[in-house]
């Protein structure tokens, strides 16, 4: 009798294994071994691993805020309502009550593919506030947290292995991830670092052409602003250059905006590309352009990564496309009810004087400004090490340094088979515990180095980290002079 | 200058547009359609539409169990557990207590991409209780709802367009629907339906061979048991049958096993495929074939379909695949928190004699004791019927009677272009406002007609859909005589 064969790497699908996620690659996989042997009492020349791979706020001890955590706890669990004695403001009262009137089902049963409509009304209304131009409920799709809308819009988009969707380099691998699992090009478009990681057309035309004239049919271009990993803001002219360069190239344009809440500079302010979009029409410009758009409570100043939340709005699709989008997440069923749910409080705060509004503010307002403040720190420091340079970190949560590496340091990574930016972010979590991610991961001009790192770490921990990181930087090329 | 040219249906991923999904077809939508308008007033012979078209047992009025509700708001707002006055028993406190101490980013951190540590030791403690074999914790993946871990299985196994999935028919569309996605081929077995809808092997082998003549690449075989929508439960050596032919034609199986605590026949009793896979191997058969097996929150007693949880458990595959799986869990961070806190709950539930827990198996049992006797009658509605006929509602939500239809109402049906069955389902919705959706949603043998419908509504919601649709039925009929 034969043998049964198991799958092995070269039976299953290559488009999976092509794919490629450094978020959670070598570097942080070696960070969750470490963290388990220091708990296993081996000595370290650190305490603790402080995990900067990843943009997860509460992982680092930024506290949920409360208002989102109260009415969510009320709508989960109903009966608490009655509880005459449980203290939450009235505010954060008659919120629940109001979602659960308008969503008599509550949370545990299957909502409208597209989400509850109740918080799709709420996600326009804060569109149309934002933007000064109308947003319709049923163009939103709520979705949990903002991955999975990419992948969805990403997923019509790409039809054979010619498609390909422009990405920015540096960019955040879920794209590049779901492209590899859909069989479709990753077209890169290279941000100009020395003008704080700007869009410019000429780089978009570069890219485009050359992938042209491989034979790649061109559908789309996405561009992430705030940037992730470089932090970088683009302003209004930017996206219109985007936008009428895009309309000319006739693609579809997806605006990863998840970082919207997160600006620290006061020269730039987030202005969407809807909004550029609709302006441009009104002068008769780009009419028509197909755009989706992306937003997620992972991010901003609510950080709630783990309660995946998000929505997508589409701007100017035609209904049969629409329909199939909706196919698509009917397939899935529904996204989750608490990520809906949040999704509506962050886009509908509490407003006025009571008490659980004023708590509000002050909690975002605590936030950003440490935010702000670390944004400043983490540039500063990284730019008064030499042999690193590090653009502005104007907005999101990371710092993207480059690294000028000696020759020598070059050739002993490639002794042992690491890309240099690997073996030097491995380097780093052996001696300080700070785990960042080389930025082959997020993909780079040929030839240069970079890490991401995430500027979340919060008190005294960031004030080691400051001191940490220009230390290991010396001590490590001290050794490749 | 050339205009823009939109998305179209023929522009878009081809994939995308060949995907059905019927669950929130046609028959649903125009139900959504009708509920509004009753909403505005308009007249109909009915007053609410009652959706029997989807296992959503929270929007027919079953309530979520109080334990699972309160330890989650708990876990959600944790100072909550500073009040004094909640009135919560103690173990419920204790529960969410060491839940957030396990895990003390609590619920707004993006966890693991395969889960929660501490939930994914509870599952391996059920299934080893379950099944009486060990399992791993290392080998569940936490997921939102068993949908993705089906749309994750099958992504790494379907290749390329030669690749083929064997399904049953009829079946539950995520299958079709994936796999349509995927660009992969759907091989449907047929069930026997006199036989209580069992999968029998010279069915399985019939669908084998013919999907090899055709030159398809057949991968894996999926097996729904207890069946939707058949309502049908296997028994051990059926279960055995199939493993022992998945392992000889090299097939890796894949166990939906969302319903396994939805029997209500004494002469029935669930059985996971891993435990008979274990006892095969135990005496030297099919030894290493690989399994996934699935399960949801979304269905048992429990019905919190809109929290989203579920997980996968991969039993003997390779470590190499486990982190392609892996990877692409990656790709969408991770699964929502609450659902991953429902799916420990749920294989955890509270013991002992607490008042909590007494409340537990009061709620457990009272929904499982209602739902039993909903299906027995349900099946005897469907078996008094002239020219209808049910097979014994063993398990699950669903009766999937089968119509036999009068030649004129076919030519009626093909006259508006309409499947005879969604005929009939439509005249249904029309008539009573009982939604249910057309066996060519699930598909079926050809040239058989049956529709889905479930056995969720209650109280006097039930007793009226027991007397309307045969009276429904009877007067249809009578047209087409
Ligand atoms: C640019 C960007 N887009 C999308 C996401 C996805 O986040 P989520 O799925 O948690 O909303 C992230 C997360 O880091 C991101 O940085
Ligand atoms: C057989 C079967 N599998 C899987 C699912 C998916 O359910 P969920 O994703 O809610 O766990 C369902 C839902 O109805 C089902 O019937």
């Amino acid at each position: 009798m034969a043998t049964y064969q198991h799958l092995r790497i070269d039976t299953i699908n290559q488009n999976v294994v092509q794919a490629q996620y450094a978020v959670r690659g070598a570097v942080p996989l070696r960070a969750i071994q470490i963290s388990e042997e220091l708990k296993a009492g081996k000595q370290f020349p650190f305490e603790t691993v402080v995990n900067c791979n990843i943009g997860n706020p509460q992982a680092l001890r930024q506290r949920p805020i409360t208002f989102l955590r109260q009415v969510s706890a009320l709508c989960v669990c109903p009966e608490l309502l009655d509880n005459a004695d449980l203290g939450f403001d009235d505010c954060v009262v008659e919120r629940a009550r109001s979602f659960l009137a308008r969503n008599p089902n509550g949370m545990g049963a299957y909502t409208h593919s597209q989400g509850y409509t109740s918080v799709r009304n709420e996600v326009a209304d804060f569109i149309s506030a934002r933007d000064n131009f109308p947003a319709n409920s049923d163009e939103i799709f709520l979705t949990d947290g903002a991955s999975p809308g990419v992948k969805m819009v990403l997923n019509i988009l790409c039809r054979d292995d010619k498609s390909g969707v422009m990405i920015p380099m540096p960019q955040y691998p879920l794209y590049s991830g779901s492209l590899a699992l859909l069989g479709a090009h990753a077209v890169s478009y290279a941000l100009c670092e020395e003008e704080g990681w700007s869009v410019r057309v000429e780089d978009l035309q570069a890219a485009y052409d050359d992938a042209v004239a491989k034979g790649i049919d061109v559908r789309s271009i996405a561009v992430i602003n705030p940037g992730n990993p470089t932090g970088g803001v683009l302003t209004e002219q930017a996206i219109a250059d985007i936008l009428e360069w895009a309309y000319a190239k006739n693609l579809v344009v997806l605006a990863d905006e998840v970082y919207q809440e997160n600006i620290y500079v006061d020269t730039k302010r987030f202005v969407s590309f809807k909004k550029v979009l609709r302006t441009l029409e009104s002068q008769d410009k780009c009419l028509g352009l197909e755009l989706a758009s992306f937003h997620s409570i992972s991010k901003g100043f609510l950080g709630e990564c783990g309660l995946r939340g998000g929505y997508t709005e589409l701007t100017n699709f035609t209904p049969e496309i629409k329909d199939q989008l909706y196919k698509l997440a009917s397939i899935n069923l529904c996204p989750n009810t608490l990520g809906q749910l949040a999704v509506g409080l962050m886009v509908n705060p509490p407003q006025g004087d009571s008490p659980a509004a004023k708590v509000y503010r002050t909690e975002r307002d605590s936030i950003l400004d440490s935010l702000k403040s670390r944004a400043a720190r983490s540039e500063a420091m990284f730019n008064s090490i030499e042999g690193v340079s590090c653009q502005p970190v104007e907005g999101a949560l990371y710092a993207f340094p480059k690294l000028t590496l000696p020759s020598k340091l070059i050739e002993a990574a490639e002794a042992v088979g690491q890309a240099p930016d690997l073996f030097y972010c491995m380097a780093m979590l052996d001696a300080i515990g700070v785990c960042v991610v080389p930025g082959s991961g997020f993909n780079q001009v040929e030839g240069t180095w970079h890490f991401r790192t995430t500027i979340l770490p919060k008190g005294s921990a960031f004030d080691e980290y400051l001191e940490n990181v220009p230390r290991f930087h010396r001590e490590f090329m001290a050794k490749y002079e």
